[in-house]
């Protein structure tokens, strides 16, 4: 490589197949199958820059994954993108407990994307007053905001004191996108408002940090960032036996245990492995994988019933997903999407469902596995461990 | 969808074109795109179970980014797998920055991978009392950890006490693999010497939870997982102002106001979107994207110098990456480490090293548009909001 | 001692010199300071039961402090109630630095005291609709909850989902009382409307433990209990030099280096130590000590200003304390507090202004003399290690 | 008050009733019963400055208490300084069901205090440097730090790497002191040995905040600081059931719940309120009550038993006590410590496993309160709201 030299760009015509063989040629590296693509770079802007290929990753298909949702409804078949050995097996092992337990059900409790901005004021006492003032033009701010969408609503302005600090918490609704653009455009446009309404025109940056756009924090487990969504089953004891060698008694023994150990080491998620689930369903669907980040948050709740069954809930506080925008739209992402009948218009509370869904499948079967003894065999029979 | 059915898998000759096929026909859905894929599939055992095709997921080009590692020296050209547009061209921009200034210095400063199973015993002074007796055998324990592998080395067993229970933390170094599976087997090895030689037999599950596998923990902060990696560079006010827009002074003041809000807000990262850089580095080069869940947290320390220029550092305390195994050796994702030198044995700090380098770029991009004020535009300008 | 005999109580007539000296018998053991006190035990009822006798605190007085509050004007001396030597000696060094550096300036920016309660349903989907109906229900819910009392009143009625369940975390302000048993009636009077009241006759436990009643929590910190404050002063440098030995930049560097070792240690305070002074004036002034677990979180946030001094803040997001009610009235207790002018009605937040301010003059004194290297030595000569 | 006058202060012989009443005086405040004690002040220097008399705190006595410990054996009478009413009513109430079910095992399954400097390097390469040769000149290290007492030990010297800085942990054991002050002047000869003897002569701060003195840490958590203390329990179904008015199965239930909300809050203790019982120990017993912060932090695991009992541990993992130095020396605080056998040396770990007994006496009691519905009620009977 001949040093500093920059990427090549055509600023007229940049996606196009030939600037993209011409910056694979400027590498100097062997890039065949990175060229190997089956789309017109065309669809690309608002997706990517410097466009050299792209990445080939495999799809296993799990299910079928019977849901009970306010909004999907019926059996699913998964596509489930990974290069992880086991997990579309492990996953399809919880799916047909699942379904043969009468399905999962779930439900969107709440629904909210945020940007943070921060009013930087001379002291506490005058954040205090804005923080006031803010209050009282709550119509006048969310006005300025709604009108740089047509999608989005302003449903809360959180405030949160830190010395001569005002950071404040917009929370929207955002349609079937993700929204973090669209709440960022709606959230500079109310902070100019205020900044040029409030006779101190208080100075701002549009980001705190308690957004915390593309991190986990205890703010989202708390405040819910995109979708909070539970998925709740009941697994008859006969059947957890049966397919996975448990009792529900050693399941809930053990999550004392686990409840515990996550306890112990201030963990992020108490379940077992929502990341997996999710991350594998976010390539394969266009989402943002850079949102496992947040998305992977899960406190479970647990308990035996009378029956002596085992009730099994999944709480996701910070469930980030579209149907719409950033990535769903390329070639395979959509070709995901429908396959689950979740592209477009009026379908991600239906795929945060089914997120929801496939994240408790995949910690039943972990869960059991790790109790009944299999887990790390599993690994050696199907993974790259030979 | 016909109901409850399984999918269609041939248990003799599963990794097949045609049994792909078959399966994408199964699901009834236009599935074209997801079929079109360079390679066979008889590369793909140990890496996906029920593959129907692939997701394509756009790469970007940025670079160079200047690297000053103990493993990582030069100019290296990165491959960014993501759907977010202008996420390349940040990353990019923050590159060139980082490059001009002298590039970043990266230091690899742990290196750990753990499994960690709980011990259950009947009251807490049993529970010390095995812990006495671990210690004391610690050499016949890392030798029964140690005769599974011929890469994975123990070098330390973490003990915590809650209750009944001691959870044992099983470090290992695991050369350029990721390790999780290696260590499960090493440490399976490992609790089954214990149960069998410690008089009592006790009962242990071989993980208790505070492995925190595809979680984020204050434990993997505190403690490591994976790689500990730190990324710096000094950057001189005037390329600072020149370049981005911004004084020394006001990133330093920002990001006492940021560093506020990510305490307030209970944040796994204090930087901006370390998770960004990562997952797009992660899909391109076959790592395991659920990592992004451990692998996001972040520590930034600055300072301004004597000479008013800005001295900023990330800290990845969670970095887990490998350059053998996994999805490493799939086609598209061994040429986007070959690209960077990175591919197979004796590369995995090297590109550990690039990764956190490639963070800290990131990171003096955005911070710096934000407050330059340019950060939604520039959304606005490259994105998909048109 | 005989086995098993409870301790001697007179049902009829238990809080007398005669039954305490009896109790104190009881014991065997010798209990004569205990014995000493200058008050009649017939004022002890709803403070203590089974009394034998009093802890004789040593109380030092530290101050002036210079206060510019909303509610605390003027110098202040502070009796401060402690057996570790040098904390008073400390806190009057800083005060004295602050009072000369013009005063501490400190704002109530927030006020609300919770009772937390769970509603337990059979599903998530319940829990969603039982949310939107104590929304719509809102002010018939307040009114059962205020005609409790005659001095809370309920602010909000915050809602959390969980699986199947519902938190909900009821706000107050409760007057000049911290408030926990007044929020606790108000909130089961309100849950038995509830309950009542709609159509499922939900079942709920008191306190579901999202109150974190005598327990810090990021949730406190977040969403405040008891006071919010902030005590902030800019200290000139030249002020900090002559009177401490360091120079603002010294401070601001090592605030980066303290602040990261905060997130590294994930810590319930960015500061110094606040329970130390918190204790002492608890202690003192008849406030419940065990709301030092609460009242002990803080985050710092500091600024150099363009003249070069070093802009200085606290936040105490979960300050629990009172004027009236609890043991504010007992006799050493209402004395410290009369001392300050804070004993009584309308005096709580002028005491939660005192309260920051002392937290900020211990957090100058002793990171001051951290940086000034006299730390260990000022323990050495003025503390127990001689 | 005349302003800016200074606590009249005698260098010479200031420890008197004379100087006492001088102080008082000056305060023009009526501090009648402050001015009631019924010892000599020439016991207090290095326990206060600016001595003025003392809180009159009123203890209850509570018990017995039957703990089966390690070094605590048999019943126990506790006393409990507090002015909240129904607290020692109700930890009186968790003793009696706990003593009849058999007692509270206890064991101390850790033992360490702490001061964490920091190193300051130019770099992360040198700060990994660094801890190589500290790493390496362990033995000389410790041996610097050891010249300094005759008691502590240094047991560990933890190694924690951000950005630039090597954060240390030196862990030591320190007889029957809490200690602080004794592991701040040896962990102080420890680095001006490194900084001597280090060629690079590197800078350090002798508290790089991560020892999070006076404040809870997940560090403390993790990695303990003071006493780790163990507290069982198995309390038969129908004890539980005629004493308390609840099931194991109810209690079991409510755990889950209260389990979940804990997680939800990002709170410092899983179990009910520690601090409560804490803060009334150490206040009685000469505890440093701003240890609170730390000491009541605990994690609480339970399960049922095979024969339907309900078995419960509590795990406090920062208990810092002493039965030497500090306050426990002064009259009342030394009564106390005698009273149950634990002033002076030896005694330590015999108090650290009663105060976890007392702790869990008090969840015991408070958790069935709760489900059996009186607790509120219970506040009304006994307390101040009448």
């Amino acid at each position: 490589m001949t040093s500093r030299r920059p990427v090549p760009r055509d600023p007229q015509n940049d996606y196009t197949r030939e600037q993209a063989a011409t910056r694979r040629d400027f590498t100097g590296a062997d890039l065949e199958h990175v060229g190997s693509y089956s789309f017109d770079p065309a669809v690309l802007p608002g997706n990517i820059e410097n466009f050299i290929g792209v990445a080939q990753i495999p799809i296993g298909l799990a299910g079928p994954l019977l849901v009970d949702g306010e909004h999907a409804q019926g059996e699913y078949y998964v596509p489930m993108a990974t290069t992880e050995g086991t997990l579309v097996a492990s996953y399809n092992r919880g799916m047909r407990l699942l379904t043969e337990s009468g399905g999962v059900k779930t439900t969107v409790v709440d629904d909210r994307m945020q940007r943070a901005p921060v009013f930087i004021l001379d002291d506490a006492r005058q954040a205090k007053e804005l923080a006031e003032w803010i209050r009282e033009h709550h119509d006048a701010i969310r006005g300025a905001a709604e009108e740089t969408t047509s999608v989005g609503r302003l449903i809360d302005i959180e405030q949160y004191h830190v010395g001569p600090m005002l950071y404040l918490r917009f929370d929207y609704t955002t349609g079937d996108a993700a929204g973090q653009n669209m709440v960022g455009r709606a959230t500079s446009a109310a902070c100019e408002w205020i900044a040029a309404n409030h006779p101190g025109h208080p100075r701002y940056v549009l980001s705190g940090a308690i957004d915390t756009d593309k991190k986990h924090s205890q703010m989202n487990v708390l405040r819910t960032r995109g979708k909070r969504v539970v998925a709740e089953a009941t697994i008859p004891a006969d059947l957890l036996r049966d397919r996975m060698g448990v009792t529900p008694m050693q399941l809930f023994r053990m999550r004392q245990v686990s409840q515990a150990g996550g306890i112990l080491a201030g963990s992020a998620n108490y379940g077992a492995h929502a990341a997996n689930g999710l991350a594998a369903l976010f390539i394969a669907t266009g989402q943002d994988a850079a949102n496992v980040a947040e998305s992977h948050t899960a406190i479970t709740y647990s308990q035996l019933t009378d029956d002596g069954d085992y009730y099994w809930s999944i709480t996701l506080p910070a469930l980030i997903v579209a149907t719409v925008g950033g990535g769903t739209g390329l070639p395979t992402q959509r070709e995901c999407l429908e396959l689950m009948g979740c592209y477009g218009q009026g379908r991600v509370k239906a795929f945060a469902e089914i997120c929801a869904a496939v994240v408790l499948a995949g910690e039943v079967s972990l869960a059991s596995a790790v109790l009944a003894g299999d887990w790390v065999s599993s690994h050696e029979r199907l993974g790259r461990n030979r």
